[in-house]
């Protein structure tokens, strides 16, 4: 299948490599998400799980806007307190948290918990982007985030399109995601 | 393309139709929600949609749970005061929003908007859940936020898929919903 | 009792008044929306509801992002294509219903009806926002969001404060919200 | 101050009693959550704070609708599939989590990550829960994420009092919550 890329789209991912997120790293967490669900699982299919999330408009709004607010922070054109708050990611600020809920959601609550568990572990990919917040001029506060939401809804769709795995009750009609 | 209809999407039509609901009847409050955006819109595009929602794992799961809810009411086989709450349609009682949300949240944030002007107006099918509720045997407090939420998803669907009507950005690779 | 205001409750209020949006316009929106279950309902009431929903740090955290970006959009000074989305309103953009969610969830999904009827029919300061866009140097599109949630929260405190009018389970020791 | 305890609270502390969770069971999790960012925790203060959660309204709706379905299901009340859907706990059955936000919400979005965190590493009071499941006549579908939801959100309302620790822009008129 030909598979045009939107507009949108492209921009998402162009902002994520922009901030050296690969989609192969979001894979990743992905693969070691539901690995333990299943036997079979490849990279690749994780890979295209990644990019399925990332054709979601709402996703590409959240990756767009979070970012967005990152780096304008690390320019230090934001107003204060507003500044200071990102800059610091305060742990009362819980925007951040509310644009990766909007990513989670598109593939339903199921998703809620993969999210929770990397946001709190951050394993690979998230602890670069939380430790690379201590070089002073970059900020992360929203993209770890949403690296943590994109991987957390491509583990929900695995799971909305192997149903026999965990629920015998849904045929391959539901696949359409 | 031969579309075969799962078991859970099957329950959950049924469910709907028992409890005197067609999707055609849904299909209305789209269309009127829809009409001022396009001019070609038709009701069978809208019943299209409305179908669309309903092959949807999360919106199959809300439709399950919040019916029974209202019949096991209507048996008075809930314990006290969860059945005197969910009988007499208590305004402090939220879950009926909570899994109304859950369904709106399928294809997004823009859906809320629908959503909160249906539930709020109550229009066609939506104010006939409502009134039969003073026929003492008939409970709906859950039905008919899920009517009005499967309304606003579709509504929010449609839009999604006419993004040239609203939006410049999108182009045809988004129709995937 | 001599209450205190936070920086960021200051910071937040503030942002709304220069962007010409007072409490006592949005107390009025909570007027017309409890006025039918409320006999003795007063604008003093609604307007200590509307600053008690300030005093919220979700709420300020949102307010405070929301205008932010809004000011921003009308400085140019984000990136393609998020910069035109907002100065456009898009429709299919839905940071701004996610944002407003975020208010509204503060006092419980009961006030997901009153944002959706608001934001629908934008009565009075809402649609003096949204007809604002009209000048080419302003961009409401997350403010008009915002205020909306804000007076559905307050209209929810009111309701969850005043629970004989609409519900008999609650007693006065539920008033701590 | 004299501290009366509504009705529904009593109702919703009962089941949970019932159910054979105490909330100081509770407040053990919230304990182990808040310790490295806490030197003076104690676990009166988490008691405290899991008794406040369980004073909100938004709370109590959940609770007791998420048991009462675990209940019924027990009973073998419900109809087919949501019966089998619920005793077997499907991994893609979302209504769960969708309830068990709306208790985490209550305290905003900075909840999201414990929740989720409790959810997948199942400690302590969470773990039997789940493993009670194999005795043949025990349902906790929703009361394990129910448990995790209350435990996140005490956790979120100390974080919230206690700005100091991780927030040095909210002063004490903050702590209304």
């Amino acid at each position: 299948m030909v598979e045009s890329t939107s507009k949108l789209e492209k921009a998402a991912m162009k902002r994520l490599l922009e901030r050296d997120v690969t989609l192969e790293e979001i894979a990743e967490l992905v693969y070691d998400l539901q690995l333990p669900y299943l036997d079979n699982l490849t990279m690749e299919l994780c890979l295209d799980n990644v990019k399925a999330v990332l054709r979601k408009r709402e996703v590409q709004n959240a990756v767009l806007t979070g970012i967005e607010l990152d780096v304008l922070t690390e320019e230090g054109k934001l107003t204060s307190p507003l500044q200071e708050i990102i800059h610091n990611d305060e742990g009362l600020f819980g925007i951040d948290e509310v644009l990766a809920l909007s990513i989670v959601n598109v593939y339903g609550s199921i998703g809620l918990t993969n999210f929770g568990y990397l946001d709190k572990l951050k394993p690979k990919v998230i602890n670069r982007l939380d430790t690379h917040k201590d070089r002073e001029d970059e900020v992360n506060t929203f993209l770890d985030d949403i690296v943590s939401a994109i991987a957390a809804a491509a583990a929900s769709r695995i799971a909305h399109s192997q149903p026999e795995v965990d629920d015998k009750f849904v045929d391959e009609s539901q696949l359409e995601l």
